[in-house]
């Protein structure tokens, strides 16, 4: 997707560590015009599939996880990093390991709101190992919920994730592919 | 507003401890049809005031707050709770306790994305005792940005944050206000 190639190349910068930082539009602060057309891609992408929900993961895949629900026209489940006294202990519950915060944590989502009649779209903002997507799979597993597709903003082409479950036969759409780093810089692939 | 007071009626669930549980389409899953109402609503009111960006709080005031962002065409800035390496260290930080969490955590944002420069409107899902809005507001303060007013989902008229604020003069708009909870029922306020 053209739009966010140019802003991740205009406003995007490459730390150490491969680290891309977006954070001037994407995950602190957020563009809502560039969101919703976002949103408007994933929707010509995975539209006519049946999907009847999406689901991400807190904190950064809710925003764009929204823009696209809004155009898909089916509610968002964001899976909860964290423990609150207002989800309930009847959860379905996986395993996440954050590179970015050198920590293993657990995701859940309340049992009330993925189950077998669930058609779904997981979207996320990030994918590179493909650690919140398995994450995020598993949780449709126990659900016994069909995974329709995998919407991405950002894929490091150049780690595992994206490929080990396209190779599983998953319709993995991501918006900006980044093949490499190279002098600090961001190169995309090109089909 | 009447579309969120009905939902919370039909769909919302008073707990023990007059904690609100309104998972269903607001802080777990997220009705993205509500949601933009909810944010055009917030529009209709703050619009024309020279806003130029939003400030929220992860998690669940990141959804409204975009919402309302697609109207009011603005950027979402969200405080983050947790510690990322993505964050930098320059940031303005203050402290929240949270009574749903049971413990007091820090939030902060970049220090390039919030300056004297900003006109703020403040959304969050919530407000009871005001404690994450006091640590938006010291976040503001520390910037020396301006806070035009502070739109909120729910507030519970209850607890003291939103009277508090509207006594010091600030623009408190609060799209279904509850009054009480009686029998296990919400009561909203009426004008």
């Amino acid at each position: 997707m053209e739009l966010l190639e140019n802003k991740i190349l205009s406003e995007g910068r490459v730390l150490s560590g491969n680290i891309l930082k977006v954070d001037k539009f994407l995950n602190h602060q957020i563009d809502p015009n560039l969101f919703m057309e976002m949103g408007k891609d994933f929707y010509e992408h995975f539209k006519g599939m049946g999907i009847n929900k999406i689901l991400t993961l807190e904190v950064s895949g809710i925003a764009v996880a929204f823009a696209a629900a809004t155009y898909l026209n089916v509610p968002v489940l964001f899976a909860k990093k964290s423990d609150s006294l207002t989800l309930s202990d009847d959860v379905f519950s996986s395993k996440v390991i954050s590179y970015t915060k050198h920590k293993e944590y657990d995701i859940r989502v309340d049992k009330a709101f993925l189950s077998s009649e669930d058609n779904v779209l997981i979207i996320d903002d990030f994918l590179a190992k493909g650690q919140a997507l398995n994450g995020l799979m598993e949780l449709c597993k126990q659900a016994d919920a069909e995974v329709i597709g995998v919407g991405i903003a950002i894929e490091k082409a150049f780690q595992e994730g994206g490929k080990h479950y396209r190779s599983l036969g998953y319709d993995v759409y991501s918006q900006a592919v980044i093949e490499k780093f190279e002098d600090g810089k961001v190169v995309f692939k090109k089909d």
